[in-house]
Order: structure tokens, then sequence, then C-alpha cells
């Protein structure tokens, strides 16, 4: 059986022997650091409860949409992938399926992040086949048996300083608290304000979900006001429990100011359930700058994530629910967008707003001339398909000529897949190394500050972004 | 005189040393694998009648837009080489013009095609220049009229196994059935379905052209019912005829689904002459849709070529008709104008579903994850202005990290230039293994499986694509 | 203290080492060949008057809003810079906040000319930090004082043979008429006719500068007639001062050809104040048709830098003016746009049309299909955020495979910065010779072709495109 390549001490580095070797050193600089994960979707709950994991195909396959897309994509339903809680086959078969569908991820970013985690977590050293899906079902349900695989060991195992959750507003964060509560436990796992559904006029049961919000956080007021005050409050609550971040996944960066007159008419149409396409637009609008007049005021680190045309398939949506592996981008533009938002707050004091896209012409045309100027604007890491060696390398080509390296974010791991999370910043500092150690072969940088700018771009940056 | 380049046996393979001598390892795994051909323009009487080439301006110069294009950019009138079926000067002073243009095309797609076919099928060693114009012409001349220059001959030099054209849905396809009753000839030769000019409304002589299919082929029914009957009718004929897809040039991707009732009135205020700008954007919308729902139930593979905005230049086109060098890109997005015909048909069984593109911009944000998520949806290799080393490694950097190499479509030569047909199709060869070398160098993918991929691309993704 | 990388004869030069050695030679056939600077905005009465420069503060980063923008994001206000005119602080102390913030431009295409200025023209030889900002203030001020760094002196020293400015279409021109007549100065400063705030309706004073334009150059003429009247006498009076080129700063490329009646209805309108967008639109789309008309006539060379958004943030407009940094570029397409231009003018004898863009995707996708079509079409340099060594590669990466490398404009430094002049241009060159090298070590160009083409591109291109 072949060996896995992921025990490659060189892999993502690039080829040319001079550029390879200064990308090595680079490498050492941050190999040993501690993961800082500012943005993610892991449930706090594993590790509150710390209970053991399930079998391998329901820990590493079906609730992964970056995996079951794919083979999804080769033929296989869904409903033989155990998606969207569906159980229809056993675990075990699920595995042989993505066994047998592993040589379609050749080239793709899951599979180096699964590559590595089957090698670096679970101690494989072959590659998966569809003739060894049954011993290696068996190899790694028997490793999560053992209590070094416990969420919390591996936790500390992967080296985790700071883990973000992404949570809904009236969650009452009971999960964080009893890990900041736990002296056994020294890693911090903090919430993130994630509104969306309660400013999106058009997700289902939004008047019932916002009514619970102003009845439990508005302070006794009641309609737009109490609205306003409701969501300051929980951000309040987040902030108390460690948040240090709000989430915001628009469909588009667009923004704007209404008086609150304006705004409280297209809440009471809202609620009345009278809303029109264009009120919902304007209200999000209205509600993105409402987020960032509340983060100037409250210090939470303003993020979003735009340009996804969600569960475009609506029959994979009835049946699986979302993030079923469907979600597919749209064309994204900030410049025009934005500009309320950044006309009134852009240069406010501490402001931080960190503008994602899986849109890769905003880079150069409108994320880095953005960012190197307003000083609250940071450029975000390459987002979910773009979270991958070349498109890295394609991101830090088109920001950093205008940018510089000290605009971006950090890198996020945006993931709910916890064994891949050292595969996840693994790559991304190889990939950090590789296009820094091109900039000195080229006499672009020197190598003493590309020693620096490593350390800076992998630890420092996501701390001073994050106020972490 | 300079010696061609072409007769490298390292061209278009990377130049750092170990990524080099991987590339060529791959080169050689497909080096020698018949070409197939699923899509291109060459006329099938080409082959049927077998009449040799006439003079080498004829065959390389005039009739390919590629090349008059920048000749034309350069100062010299389209009808100094014969463009459109002009006759102003004689073939000879075109090839002239051509030779002394040839500078123009260094660093260019037709450059490597024009050479490589140059060298290896006419056996030219020097670079063309103005100086060597007649000689060169000369030789090819003589060339062509040998037996092993005849088109039936070339085709089997050229080792290819199968090739389809591109054909009115009216057409007889009487060249395709001789060549295949033709015990003489093995190669297959087989038609593609573009209706283009039928579901068009804008397109001159519409309503005559459907009035006239409706007759031929619409089982004695009438109007927009007869109209639907026959366009099935022909794509039955057509796969009679061996035909295996359809090809669909719109200039968005926008689809949409009408009731009967909606398309009839369209249908019917067109044919008298009074449909406005929005009937027409809404019944081409709506006949994407049909034809992809005819799709599933005959199994012909759907391919569209969006984008383009045709006959840019009013002038040109009224002196030299299409095709004649000044078709321009437009930008494009396909998540939410295939939304309508993919939410119905996207996970249908059997359909295939090829997208292309000249908007570079797609390929990561929105191919890639389309057709890595629908069965049926296959991202097309780079096209038209694409097709070209540096663009086709693009394009692979940018759609593998999220789809892989299974869901695209394998090389799509789209020419009408019959001998450059090898060349195209070395080039591609050749930039596969350069970007399969790099990942190997990379540590991205085992050198293993990077010899299975290389088949894989090269021979068995294009028939398992296009059902050959 | 670390010593400049700018004096690295390989910097930017690819890494990979053959490759470096084929770029070496390369760039030895045009590394001391003068400098054609076809379009900037450096201020003819510095050459004029040749008064000495005044502190490195005031010439190297205040009125530079490439470096100024940076530090500004690293919270920075632009009047500690002195930027817009600002005084409140001295000198001394924005290059103290200079030094401080430089290692934010590590990547940066500024850390580049300014490493290069401060290297090769003013003498350092170490990397500048916070500790050497005082002594390097003193150092570079010292050698301000000296006669051999008199604006005229450095000109020489550039070997700058042609130097454009950018000028206001009711300049008398006088310091370019001082220069031409001062037979002691040989250097040809040429300057550019840019009518935007003459056809731009909304821009602030228009109807009033119209109305001067009128009287002073209109013939007698009034209304539109006097108004196109006196656009063509002030680019006549350009002509006779050397100029060669008009230069037009439209936030999208949209041109229409209004009949004289309509064009001369929206004019009234809108010296009446009562334009709307609409008008104002399609006023400007039409001036720009008119500007392209007028260039068919007496020959300037007509330049399109679209795409901006500029003045982004209204608070720093106001009170520091426009170019301080916040101009953001918005989604650009041509095709569409251009077509009613390109329709009447794009094959005119003799008329030149150069596009630039801030975005990158119309470079395969518009501009190249374009230029190697019309003959009028020349593909601009990679402009502002896009002149930077990636940026270039992509754009030669880009275009080249379309339209060759004799539709490309030559580069074209864009600066008011004087002293980063022959740091541009020898970053240009050598990532010229960077491009050239892979194309020759792949195989893909001859060695001997590439000698020839990267002198065309330094030297022949400009002149041509700029009819210099």
């Amino acid at each position: 059986m072949p060996t896995s390549i992921a025990s490659d001490p060189d892999r993502l580095l690039p080829a040319e022997t001079r550029t390879r070797s200064i990308a090595r050193e680079l490498l050492e600089r941050v190999d040993n650091l501690p993961i800082i994960s500012p943005h993610g979707h892991v449930d706090p709950s594993l590790l509150a409860e710390d209970t053991p994991f399930p079998d391998p195909a329901t820990l590493l396959v079906s609730p992964d949409h970056y995996v079951t897309r794919l083979i999804h994509a080769s033929g296989v339903p869904l409903d033989q992938l155990r998606v969207g809680g569906t159980t229809e086959v056993e675990p075990r078969q699920v595995w042989r399926r993505f066994c047998e569908a592993w040589p379609l991820f050749d080239g793709t970013a899951s599979a180096y992040w699964l590559r590595s985690a089957l090698t670096h977590v679970f101690g494989l050293t072959e590659e998966l086949s569809a003739s060894n899906a049954d011993a290696t079902f068996d190899t790694i349900n028997a490793r999560l048996a053992e209590p070094g695989f416990r969420p919390r060991n591996l936790f500390k195992d992967f080296n985790i300083e700071v883990l973000a959750t992404t949570d809904d507003p009236m969650d009452e964060l009971s999960a964080h608290a009893k890990l900041a509560e736990d002296g056994s436990f020294s890693g911090k796992v903090i919430p993130t304000f994630r509104p969306d559904s309660y400013v999106k006029i058009e997700t289902p049961g939004w008047a019932g979900r916002v009514q619970r919000l102003i009845s439990a956080a508005g302070d006794g007021k009641t309609g737009y006001e109490g609205y306003i005050r409701a969501l300051e409050n929980r951000r309040r609550h987040f902030i108390e429990h460690g948040a240090v971040s709000t989430d915001h996944g628009a469909r588009s960066p667009f923004t704007c100011k209404l008086t609150t007159a304006e705004a409280t008419r297209i809440f009471e149409r809202a609620l009345a359930g009278d809303a029109d396409a264009a009120d919902r637009d304007v209200f999000e609008g209205h509600m993105m700058y409402q987020m960032a007049r509340m983060s100037t005021e409250d210090g939470l680190v303003m993020t979003i994530h735009p340009g996804i045309y969600r569960n475009h398939h609506p029959d994979t949506f009835e049946r699986f629910g979302g993030d079923s592996g469907h979600d597919i981008p749209v064309p994204v533009s900030f410049t025009e967008g934005l500009r309320p938002l950044l006309a009134d707050f852009g240069t406010a004091e501490g402001f931080h707003l960190v503008l994602f896209t899986v849109d890769e012409t905003v880079y150069s045309r409108e994320l880095a001339p953005l960012a190197g100027f307003y000083p609250s604007v940071y450029i975000g890491a390459p987002w979910w398909f773009l979270d991958a060696p070349d498109a890295m390398l394609r991101f830090r080509a088109s920001v950093t000529e205008t940018a510089g390296f000290s605009r971006s974010s950090g890198f996020i791991d945006d993931t709910r897949a916890f064994c891949s999370i050292p595969a996840r910043h693994d790559a991304s500092r190889r990939i950090e190394a590789a296009f820094l150690s091109r900039l000195v072969a080229e006499g672009r940088v020197s190598d003493e500050r590309a020693h620096e700018l490593i350390v800076d771009i992998v630890d420092a940056a996501p701390r001073r972004v994050f106020k972490l």
C-alpha cells in the first residue's frame, strides 16, 4: 500500500532548491507556535462535555460539507453519507464510500487536511483506498476509544491557545462558561456573536425570533428601539463570556444609514409580514451599519463573510438542510457597498472590520486598496473555497504589493471539523513560508525581515486584529 | 535562418530541473495516446470528400480568426488576408503578409500551434520570416500536393480517434453518414447539435428557419408544440448519426422555466415579428432550460459557451461576416443564471452539463463550486482566448483545489484549423504534465497518482464526460 | 544596521538558476536605455524653476499618497504627515513617523521604489529604521543642498529622454515653453491634455470653468458649439507645446454618440444647474466619444484611466483634498461601454487608444481581445495598485497569449514622485526580463527573439504607441 505523502517534511514548500531551503528555515520559526483560531464553527459543547468522538465517518466525513459535496458530485447520494442527520446507512458504509472516493480528492485542500489528520493525528501511514477501508475504520475507531483522543486532550495536543466558536445571539453560552470555570482546562474557548437570523428579515421565523429577543433582552423597550437595545445587550453578554468579534454572513456587503423613523417603519412592516424585497435589502444594509456603530462602542471586532448564494439546490436543502454542500459564490464588490459604513466609522478609534471574500477579483481591486487606507479595515485570510495552497499564494501575491503584510487578519480556519484544525494551520504556515521565501529569493524582502514577518503573520497578527 | 523552437522536446515544461524531470515522465505516459476531440468546428465534408488542401495561406491563415485578428491589429486590412471569402489578393500575397507579421505572434498560443504544425506536420525547420515567405509557401504547397497530406491521411497520422463537428439542426449529416459507411476510413467523425439560430429570436431569418424546421420535423404539429417536437426529432436524427452532445452559444447563462402557455405566447409574438428584448432573453433562457430537459431524456451531453459579445465591430461584420475576429468577451456569472436549470436537472441521472468560460473570474468563484457539488456539472477546458499555456495553468490552479481533477471535461480543441489539432492536444498534454509535476514536486500529489491522473485527464475524462 | 537589499544586482529576477541567468542577459540589453515617460504627474515648474528640493519628508513622503495611505492605515493621522498642505508638524517629525512605519512597507511596490531611490539616488547603504531616522534625514537633507541634486541635474542623471506631465486644458503651458526654449536643458518635457473637469458635469465649479473656457478659446462661438470649438482649440495649443496625448479619468468606460441637438440640450441643462445623474453619465460618455473623434483629427493619442471611486472617505476629502490616498477601484468592463466609440473609430487610420485598468479581470477577458483586433487599441501598462512586480507578471501572463507583445503600451510610471522615476522604470525592466526569461526557459520564445523583444518593449513600444 503506498505511503501517505503527509509525512513529507517539505510538503507545500516550493520546488526550487534555494527557495525551498529559505522556506524551511522560515517554517522552523513558526512550526511550534500555538494555534490561535479566532473564527470557526466547532461546537463548544464538544469540549465542555468532552465525550469521546463517535466513529471515523461521523467524525471526518458526514458533517464536513467540503468532503461530502465532492463525493456527491461523483454520483453518491447524500443519504449514503449520513448528511444532515440521515441514518439510512451505517457509518462503516459511509467510510467505505469515502475510501472509494478518496482518489477524487487529489489536488484538493480537503485531501491535504484529511491526509494530515489521518497521518499526524491518527497515525495511519498508508494512503486510503477502497481496499483498506475496513482496516482504517477499525484502526481509527480504536484510537477514538482511547482517552488521549478525547476532545480536550486533542485540544491540548493540537497546541490550541484560543478557539472561537460561532453562536446565536440568544445562546446562553453555558458551554463557554463551563469551560472558563473549569480549572482543569487551560484552553480559551470564546464565543462569536452571529446575528444573521435576527437581521435578515427573510430568514424563516424572523418575527418570532426577534420578538423573543426583545422580550428577553430589550430592557422592557418594544419595537425597533427594544430590538436595538436587545442586540446591544446580547453583545454585552457575549463580551462577558469572552467574545472578541461578531460575524455577518450577508449576501452582499451593501450598507446604508437609515433614520430611526425609516428603520422603525420597515421593522414594523417586517414584523407584520409586509416587508418586500427592497425593504429586506435596505434593512439588512442598515443593520450592518448599526452593527458597525455598536462595534465602535463596545469594541467587538466586526467580520463580514459576503457573496454566497446559500442553498443553491432546493431539493437538497429540503432533504438535508443548510450547510449540505451547495452554497455557491456570486460576484461581490465592496467599494460602493461599504462606503456609508466606512464614511462614518472607517477611521473610528479602535474599530476593526475584517473583510472576507470568495470572489478573488476583489483582492487587488478593492480589499488591498481599502485596507491600505482605512485603519479599521483588515483583509480576511482566504476563505472557504480559497483556503487552499495555490489560492493562498494568489491571495498574498494580490494584496501584499499594495497593503503589505500588516493589513491582513492572520489565518482563520473557519472549520467545524475539529481534527482538521492543526492541518489547516500547518498548511497556512507552510504557504506563508513559501510566499516569503520567494520574496527573499527574488531580492524583494530581506532574509532578516522575512524571519520577523512570518512570526508576525502567524502569531501577532491574529492577536492584534482580533484583540486577543 | 534561426531554427524553430518547436523541436525542443521540453517545450512548455517547467524550467526547474527536478520538476521538469517529473513532467517529462508524466508526458511520456500520454504522448502517444490517440486524440479524442469531442468539440470542434472542422467541416466534415473535408474528410468526406478528402480533396487535397489548397495552398498554405488558405489552409493556415485566411480562415483562422485567431491569426488574422492579430495581423489586422497591426494595421493590415482583412481583405489583404482573404478573410470572409474576399479574393482581392492572391494566397501567396497573404502568406507574405503573414510571414512579415510572424514576429507579432511571439508568446501567443497561435505561435505555438502554427510553429508546431509547420515543424511537425510540414517539416519546416526554420522560423518563418519575411525573407523566407516565398520559399516556405512553395515548400508547404508541394507537400499539400502529396497524397500523404490529404485530410484522411493526416487524420490517421494525427492519431485522431474521434472528431466531433458542429452542425445545424437541419443538416442532413450526409458527410457523417458517408464517413461512417466507408470501410476504408476507420476514424469516428460525429456531429454536434447546435441550435443557436433556432432558439435566439434575434438572429436574422429566425422565423423562416423555425417554420422550415417545424414543417420538416414537427410530426405535423404546428406552433410552439411543433417547434419543440421538431427540435426533439432533430436531436434524435443527430443521435442516430453518432452525436453525443449539443452546443449552446448564449450571450449569458441565464435560464428560466416558462409555462407552456407563456412560452407559446412569446413564440407566437416572435413569429409575428413582435417580440421585444425582454421576450428574447426570457425565451432564450427558457429554451436553454428545455434543452437541458431534452438532454435528461435523450442523453445528449449539453455544453454551454457563454459570455461573448459577437461581431463587436459593425463595419467588419458587414464586410467580412461573422467569425472574423471581433468577438469580445463580457463578464459572466453562472450561479444565479443557471439556478432554475440546476434546481430541476442538476442531480438528474445521467445528465451532463459542460460549462465553458472566457471570463476567468468564474473558475474558483463559481465553476469549481458548482461542479464540486452537482453530479451533472463539468468544468469545460480553457476556452478560446484561454486555450493557452499560462491560462491553462491558471485554470488548473483555480479549479483543482475545490473540485479535484474528476470534474473537468478533458481537453477540447474547439478548432476549425484541422492542421492545428495535434499541436493543440500536444500543448494541453504538456501543460497537464507541467501542472501535475509541480504538485508532485511540492509534495501535494504522489508521483504514483500523478501518473494515473494524467492518463485519466487526457484519455478517460473526455470519454467519460462526453459519453464516448 | 542591516544593508539595504536595493544593492542586490539580481533583485526582482526569478530564483531558478537557469532562468535567472537568461533574465540577467536580457536585462543587460535595456539597463542603460534612456527613460521614456509618456504619462505622469510631475509638476513641470519643478524643472522650469530648477529650485532645490525641500527636505526629505516633503520630497519623498508627504506628497506621495502611495506612502502616506499605508502609514495612515497603521493609525497615524494624515496631518502628522503634512498631507494636503497641512503643516501641524515639522518635516523631520514626518520623516520619523515614516521611518517607524518603514517595516509596514515590506513586500510593497513603494518599498522597492523608496529603497531604490534612497540607495541609488541618495547613496544610503542601510535600511531605514526608527533608530536612524534623524541620521538619514540629515544625510538626505545635505545631499539636497548640493547642486547635483537639483531637479535638472537629476533629470540628466536619471537618463530621462522624454517626460510627459498632465495639465489642465486652460494651462498656458509656460513652464513647458520655458524648458523648450532653454538651450541649456536638453530634456523633453511635454504636456498632456486632461479635460476631466470640463467634461464631467458633476465636478464642482463645472459651469464657471466651462464658461471661461468658451470665452477664452471658443472663437466667439457660444454654448455647446463654442464648448466643442474651445476644446479643439486648446488641444491644438497643447500640440503646439509638444503634447502627444490626452488623458481621461472616467469612472467607467461608457461611451455614446449623441446628436448635436441632444448634446446641446443636456449641455444647456447642465449650465443651468438642472442636469440629473443620467444627464451626467450620458454627457460624459458623449464627450469621451467626441474626444476620440478629435483624436482621429488632430492625432493626439487618447488614454483612458477608468474604474476609480475617487475620494471614498468624505471626512478625509474635506480635510485633505483629493489625491490623499482614498481613491478605491470598482469593477469595470470595456466591451460594451467602448463599443459606440470603437464602432466608429476603432479602425480609424492613426488613431491610438490606450486603455488602463485597476481591475485585473479585464486583462484576458477584454483588453487582450480588444487590442488583438482593433488597430487603434493598446493595452496600458499595469496601473496604480497594479504597478508592482507580481501584478506586472500577472499582466504579461494574462495578455500576451492573446495579444502578443506588440499591443501593449510600454511602461508608464504615472508618478508625481520625481525621484522614484528611475526605480519605477528599473522595476519594470527587471520584470519584463523576468517574464521573458521564463518564456525562453520554457521553450516558448527563442533566446534571440527575447533579446529583440525586450528592447522593443522598453524602448520602441512607448515611442510607437505615443507617437514620440
